[in-house]
């Protein structure tokens, strides 16, 4: 007897064809769900494509400041209404009698293949039912959903910022540093790799290690000085520098 | 026929057992080299052992501010002495007829094990044969070695210190967040690990999203009102947001 998929028997319509939709849609998809529709919208949120298929959830995969035109331009549905904003409150989507949140927290770009499970989801439902209803979506996508409420996804979002986009800019400054030295962004590749292992196995503050960390002021002073003339990683070396050495002193 | 180790032949002393020498002895002696002895030292950069063994490398790892006492308790000797810091120069070893440093780009715990070629290696020596004897060992223990100068290195150093020290910060005040709101740190590992094999893809610049990447100015009004009464977060959030804005002018 052929396993049944976790997925199976549910349909689920996308709007929106971008990184997170391509991505949820693929694993709605090996997870044995039916995808009769992807929606995909114009620059201004209007369809390119009309509704032509009853769904049990719709998923709304578009940019934050989409959402709004979205849910406008939308027809009236039966289903559940979900978006996948971190930081989009559930009310953006009372229009509808079923309404909720499916938020992978995952840097999801179309150029990478992911695994399934390697993105949490949060759930937020306007009822009981409704979370209930997307928290077996998400299980079936996922080993790691939670049901958040819009303030506590809005931190999640806050602390994803500050893991994915701000760490990533750090590695465009330690690159544009090489650079300026005809050195390769490979020589810190490594060290990037390890540095997010680390995480994994500790907590980021007993990963901590650096200049800043063992107050190493000399250093510091030979960094600030080569950072002359590159006024905004200068700053963020500052900045960062003190965050460090007080996190350092709140922990002893 | 016993296929012969890289190193075979080769007699290491290292000065310092800390997290770069334990690592380091470590892979040279599953590279095949004799290592007749670990000094260690006190506090004090005095050697709680003495030296009694001949070699043909000394590799002093220890931390930078310790480097200077221990060049002054050494004995003479022939062989070449290296450090392994990132941010001090050469001439720091000047006492010694041959002297270089050995310096791997990666962050060292003990409780971490690494793969071999998991850490590249800048080699610098006060003359060519040096550096190619430094190279050579270097070869055996990584598939990554460069022949940098002093201000190269110093430049490495300090994209580290970004890549490595201050990416994990934004790690800490990610879980900050996330500990505020009885959150685990866990929601966040899939994305930190994606973060950082992305940019072993594409380039920083290139996987960069987020807010002010795109620019998103309400979700950035947001996130400074979450971090209200979190001044240093607040403090790390704008300049980053500033960095990211201003890299992506200069992009276009």
């Amino acid at each position: 007897m052929k396993k049944r998929k976790p997925l199976e028997g549910i349909t689920v319509v996308f709007i929106g064809a971008g990184n997170a939709g391509t991505h949820l849609a693929d694993a709605f998809r090996k997870a044995g769900a039916s995808i009769p529709q992807i929606v995909r919208r114009t620059e201004k949120g209007l369809f390119t494509n009309k509704f032509n298929a009853e769904a049990d959830i719709y998923i709304i995969a578009v940019p934050d400041d989409a959402i709004a035109d979205v849910v406008k331009s939308m027809p009236e549905v039966e289903g559940i209404v979900a978006h996948t904003s971190g930081s989009v409150s559930l009310d953006a989507l009372k229009r509808f009698k079923k309404h909720g949140v499916f938020y992978p927290i995952q840097s999801l770009s179309k150029k990478r293949t992911l695994t399934i499970n390697a993105f949490p989801i949060c759930i937020e439902g306007n009822t009981d039912e409704v979370a209930e209803e997307l928290m077996e979506c998400a299980g079936g996508i996922s080993k790691h959903a939670y049901i958040l409420n819009s303030e506590e996804r809005m931190n999640v979002h806050l602390a994803a910022v500050f893991a994915n986009n701000f760490s990533n800019h750090m590695f465009v400054v330690a690159d544009e540093i090489l650079a300026k030295n005809n050195l390769p962004f490979d020589l810190l590749k490594p060290l990037i790799l390890e540095t997010a292992f680390k995480v994994t196995e500790m907590t980021p503050a007993q990963a901590q290690t650096g200049p800043a960390m063992r107050n190493d002021k000399k250093t510091i002073a030979k960094h600030k000085k080569l950072l002359t003339g590159n006024k905004k990683a200068a700053a963020i070396y500052t900045t960062v520098t003190d965050g460090i050495s007080s996190a350092v002193k709140k922990k002893k």
